[in-house]
């Protein structure tokens, strides 16, 4: 006997496909949903299918975005010389939200990941040295994560970059502002000791 | 400027709709759906609408169904005058996991709460009498929560059913099956102690 109508077993099934979204909270948003009245759930269909339909991703800097190049690439006071490499629009936006970035950013869409079988070509790479090859570039900031993945990445943009003349950065790494030493993790702590600035 | 793109913009506020997701959350979801390929995101939008579409409520127990009446009601073996009331259909869902009722059910779509104006005549409290009048019925087992509200509503569904010609029943509260004692809190040790069974 089918005791969830197949419908609602559907959208539960669609739901789970999303990250972090397990059988029990896709029944639970399902079943919200089903109380709901149904211009809700028409309003949040139209926003999924308008998504693909209306971005793309920006012909220079690869950012998700409605208009090409992106208003970031097309905003004339930003600096067109400095890139920061992140490895998804989402760290972009975590970056802009900061406001203390008004460069140009590269978004690689992925890392280095040779037992998945991305390597250079699989993402944004080869645009980057592209971009920096025209030679109108003085800096790449690179703020790909602080995972293995992710240094792997940055050591490989460093490799790759370092006969260009620009200047090459990566963001600090350190105790997280607001945190008491005790509890940050040996080795955040030991990167913040041998990161140690002088105190004024 | 904007950083986000609208489209973007519009999903994460349709997803913040949903209950226990919040904007980071929702910013986290419309970006993987923005990775994946468009037609994940059209079929999720096509289960959105077709929800409603195909579902609505049963008109004998008032749980959703794409039959009228649901395959519970429809089925000739279970026991049609045993009716188990519950708050929602997903505690329906979860009783029927157990697979140790074989009777009936009721959903209340709420439960009584007239701080938000929610009345008797707000949820299927009425339609539950009538089912009870006409005299088919053995027995009703209240399966509301533990909360006040679903508390107040099992004493309103008391009250009201008390001189009918039918058992009333509650779940039984207590120590959580595998749960050590010295973990439970108080309340439910004390309501434990006193709902107490002789040892066989």
């Amino acid at each position: 006997m089918q005791v969830i109508p197949p419908a609602l077993e559907k959208l539960i099934e669609n739901l789970t496909l999303l990250p972090g979204i397990g059988k029990k909270t896709a029944t639970r948003l399902a079943m919200n949903i089903l109380r709901r009245p149904p211009s809700q759930a028409r309003e949040l269909a139209r926003s999924l299918v308008d998504l693909h339909d209306s971005i793309q991703l920006c012909s220079c800097c690869f950012t998700f975005s409605e208009s090409d190049p992106c208003d970031i690439c097309a905003e004339p006071r930003r600096h067109a010389d400095i890139i920061c490499v992140v490895e998804q629009s989402a760290d972009l936006l975590a970056i802009e939200k900061t406001a203390t970035f008004r460069g140009h950013y590269h978004v690689l869409h992925g890392v280095l990941s040779p037992m998945d079988g991305i390597g250079p070509d699989e993402i944004k790479i080869r645009e980057l040295l592209a971009r920096v090859a025209n030679g109108t570039i003085s800096e790449v900031i690179i703020a790909t994560s602080s995972t293995v993945p992710g240094e792997a990445t940055a050591n490989y943009l460093t490799d790759s970059l370092k006969d260009r003349p620009v200047k090459l950065t990566r963001l600090a790494c350190g105790i997280p502002m607001g945190m008491d030493i005790k509890y940050a993790d040996k080795y955040t702590l030991a990167k913040a000791i041998e990161s140690r600035s002088t105190a004024l």
